[in-house]
């Protein structure tokens, strides 16, 4: 590994973009041996059936901490302020990384690319100075914004939760924050916009009121949706399920549970989901489940593909490397026809352990080696036709 | 325990009505030591804000077997046949059992009280025969039927399910169980009827149309609604959410899925939710989660009050014994001002090593008592006023 | 499917041994794939790897019962008595069964094959009538037996155990059944003598004496040392691990558990184990784990070879059928030389809703497929040797 | 809340000792209701019985981060500088607030008290440093170590483990890191010293050698024993049990793992238990189970008195409110004599909305309260004799 002893920015340099290889020794890493974007599969490139993403936060801001550790990764082109420039430097890195991989999607956090100001109006303005660098980053490098989100769960002032805050000074802070990430969005071309309610929910219900918390988030998203149209903002809409962590009960448990608020609240036109197997599996259901059950409820946005461990009970964000798990989930994106405007976001980080540069671009060439053999497998598994045959023994009656 | 050496027909005339004795000594196990159906509390008496069921599956037709164990249990009022004698004989124990203990309501499913007969007409007629003895016996004691169910989930020709099932044959079938049960859920004055969907779920997505699936039974309910109208039937209609066992994945998962269900398929007007917190503990939620959500919803109607053990991956259904937990479910029944004409069922059985009479009356004391316990904690609690202050320190603001 | 229109003996006359199809279509399913007993792979034939052993009690005593439901599978060889001739009747239809698959080694309990007397010296003449007959098949069809053991869960006389019992009558009881089980692997050339504990274990610390159970149990199998010694019963004694299922907590939680009860009573010297993935993952460990930690330890004996569903929290004995899982086994017993005298038993059983004979074969055809395919992946993983060379980046030292 | 506008070390010199105030009005926070130090209760003053611990990690040095959340936490007494002044002043206050408390032990890892220096030396500098106040502060409120231990866990260094790290010179490190550790713990009169191997396991089995790593941990141990001795160090040492997080696997997964582990390589003679109820029902077992096996097997050294959710699969060390679970095991505690010179040490922490000193003391105060409950509760079961007499019910023989 002499390479490792260069910088990383060089290294970047070195590579070059990363071959399909199919017939590569077991020891080649920097090649993909199964994803081959421009191959013609079940009548598309594979590309636009795998409409891969690289997330912002685990892949350029995860620095290794855990609950037990101190940080163990440490960027070249890092140089420990955080300044704006910093972030700059940063996101040049992040496009030149996605090139390099084929990669054609990026998500984000409104935090994750632009350092926090003194007020909001810093901070804005430092998002507008990331997101005009990153608008020429986009057409550059010819990738787009999946889907941009805000980080309403991380700040001190959100302990209690963003729109279920019982404090209205947060709520707003809250719709502020919401309102400059939409303008973002669109700025960008955002084809989705994700929620993620980490802190909507209860530690207890002795101190929570659980049905004023739901309606006041409704009534948030409610405005989300005047907001966005009154800005022309055209992209998808998500909610994204989790059960639990950090808190321990999170309103939007699974699919059918935000199904079940969307509906109570009439929202079930302007929002569908994007699901994360690793939060799928957390809340005790098999891994494909909130896929297949979202889609079958022809609510299935996006897709943020990755996996947990069925032993651990906590978010470990790892890249998907199971065949089978990948292939059940291609299953039900090929049955819907594809997932545009949604994606395979890799919302995914490599181990603590896993210190350099070149695991960054293992652990995405890897998980998308895994998914292109899940694309196939599916494939395989409709043109047999083994199974759909065994649903035409009974033969399916509609009561009505 | 000498008295076990009797029959247990004799040993149940001897022990007359479990008294109220609140200075017992701990070894004397056949009194009430917190229950006292007539204290006036928080403005009921305690039997109004309790109103205990026994039910009929485990408590009179529990054998103590398990899948790795043989039955255990025998009880002297069985002869080993499967005849209407029999069962007539068992419902009059039955009858007096819960009289004994001061119980006032009973649930059953269909095929608990009556021999499945050739035919269904024989079966019907098995069902006529019962229930026209436990209209009496209902008269006599004083006893009301809770709620009634049917049984859609034993017998081998609903292995894929009932009103999902794929075999149009099946869902007749199932159909005409229902009906029958409506009717007679008529004849004897439930104030309730349940559907518990054991196997409306599936096993592998691979094999199933889950969208058809639910949508079967959307129109199955339906039917339900509208026989039950056209019987003029004035009980509540309630599901059981439950996550898995028997099916890997029920449809009922848990609460809020069955809302969103419910919703979906614009059901919510007829239907609340019988919850049992060992479902919803399976389901990975806190005890007292379900309760609380589905009466925030207002769609609480029932409770079947038992307990699991956390440790434990399926259904134990042990009786209630944790004061704090039911203390938990009571103040949610408090607030939601009782649960009329809903109940407390004890959807719960003895252990298979507990094999006497004795034992039947012992958990149901215990489990009163701890009921008890948990209501006189929830009036503690509201009368405190300790959380209620907690929770004026942010103004509770709504949006709309 | 007309072939199944005929008895379920005469499809077994018709399908004949089960070939090796490498070019087979996906929807032949009558024939292996992957599996090819003489292929020399890595030094061995495939079938010398791949010990394969059918378990008589879920595929030939199954029933498809499940504690929501009735049995939902009829075999055309059985009579509806539980006499001695059924028994041998279908003794035969199993050997039938495993010589069409091509599976050298057969599983039982002492109480599957021969029905239970009214007094214990009929229940073993009963044995000693099933075993007659069983050693010739095994003669006959050049089948051997991998293990043997004794049912001591099942009875009710077990309900609190056996060996850890705290009736010295059920002990006594329990001893002599173990006494007759080991004369009958002597008798029939068991490889091994597996000893799983069901029932040894507790509900509840407020009435269990944990270290006296434990050290009974010691105690009784160091008497089961002595008599194999003393009738010079040379298998190969396994315990298998199960954390809890009918127990609440069992004795034998896992390997390591397991491992530290042999050490603390000097008996690691007279036993291995048994390794149920399936167990392991109802201990909250991944599936390997126990496999790979017993192997570890030296202490790995033999390995039932099954799954369960990580989001199921009970046992389900599926047929294993997962690429990636059976491979890390493979690697495990690769890297030890292989299990001689172990072997991969299949502790599974279909799903109640596949009631045929064909589905017995295609189980159990999926399964034998699936491991040699795990095998296969395991001497790649080997063979490329990229995982051995990582592990030389540090030079692994020892610090003594 | 006024007296939160002051500084909190204002609030400190405020309150004074916490007094024991059985008929304090529910909204009395600040006062014991339950426990009562002096009071003579089975034989021992509640005080003996009880032996609390503060532990300075999470009381001293949490700020409320999560892995999705910054710091909520900031304590009037830190400067937000990481200096040795700065660490003798919280010390100070922590000794001043365990006296409020009246709370006569406390605990920390090395790294807890004194700031790490650039080299080893300034760091063990800083820890003379400060372990030159710690000892002082000890006598001036005679408060006792109840033990230390070092943290080989936080540090990057540690990413893949310390006394199992591949790379020789991380162990090395960590040799003169408990080196220094067992120094220390001499200098103040630890009870006992403590070992938790959070590193110490695997992520996945290809990139693990699991014996390898096993026995060089013992070997670890083996020269940790014998510094022990060289120095004279006469407190018990300590091994913790958990069974994953941060690692996927722990090696010291739970109670019967670690005394497997510990015959094993011969010492069991050396080492006890440390046992906290979080880790044990992340392993799957029933809350007092490590407790009370370990008792059982007379391995029980102490315990970190603390609790998780049943629905939650991490650890998050919340402080023990739960009146049922403190009594099973104070029970253990009571039928083994007492836990001296081990302890009820509260490894928990505040919730991150939880920012105020006054949350500290009621934390503490809660958890004390449901402990001494606890206690009451076991002696009450215990003078009862009802379960005792359960077990005689059944002659307990003896094989042996």
């Amino acid at each position: 590994m002499a390479d490792e002893v260069k910088g990383e920015d060089a290294f970047l340099e070195e590579i070059g973009p990363i071959p399909y290889k199919p017939d590569a020794k077991p020891n080649e890493t920097m090649v993909f041996k199964h994803y081959n974007p421009d191959e013609l599969v079940h009548g598309k490139r594979m590309e636009d059936w795998l409409r891969f993403s690289v997330c912002y936060w685990h892949t350029f801001r995860g620095v290794g901490a855990d609950p037990f550790g101190q940080p163990t990764i440490n960027r070249s082109w890092e140089d420990g302020t955080n300044s704006v420039e910093n972030a700059k430097q940063r996101l040049r890195i992040a496009f030149r990384f996605m090139n390099l991989l084929g990669i054609k999607f990026w998500t984000f956090h409104d935090r994750d690319i632009a350092p926090e100001g003194a007020t909001l109006e810093e901070t804005n303005r430092n998002l507008d100075e990331l997101t005009d660098l990153a608008l020429n980053l986009q057409k550059e490098y010819g990738i787009k914004l999946l889907w941009a989100t805000c980080n309403l769960f991380s700040a001190a002032k959100f302990a209690n939760g963003a729109a279920s805050n019982p404090d209205a000074h947060v709520v707003a802070y809250a719709g502020a924050q919401v309102k400059k990430g939409l303008e973002i969005a669109k700025k960008l071309g955002a084809e989705n916009f994700v929620f993620w309610g980490g802190r909507e929910g209860y530690h207890s219900i002795l101190n929570t009121q659980i049905s004023t918390e739901l309606r006041n988030m409704a009534n948030f998203f409610k405005m989300v949706v005047a907001y966005k149209e009154k800005i022309g903002f055209t992209g998808q809409l998500l909610i994204e399920p989790k059960p639990k962590e950090p808190s321990k009960h999170q309103y939007d448990y699974d699919a059918m549970t935000v199904i079940g608020f969307l509906k109570t609240y009439e929202l079930d036109k302007h929002f569908k989901l994007n699901i994360e197997p690793n939060h799928t599996t957390l809340a005790g259901h098999g891994y494909e489940h909130d896929v297949v059950l979202a889609s079958e409820f022809d609510m299935l946005g996006s897709i943020d593909a990755n996996t947990g461990s069925p032993d651990l009970g906590w978010d470990t964000d790892q890249f998907p490397m199971d065949v089978k798990s990948c292939t059940l989930i291609m299953l039900a994106v090929i049955k819907k026809g594809g997932l545009n405007p949604g994606g395979l976001n890799f919302d995914a980080k490599v181990r603590r352990e896993s210190t350099t540069v070149r695991d960054m671009f293992i652990a995405h060439i890897g998980a998308m080696d895994t998914m292109a053999r899940g694309l196939k497998g599916a494939i395989k598994i409709i043109q047999d036709g083994y199974f759909e045959d065994c649903l035409k023994v009974f033969q399916f009656f509609k009561l009505s």
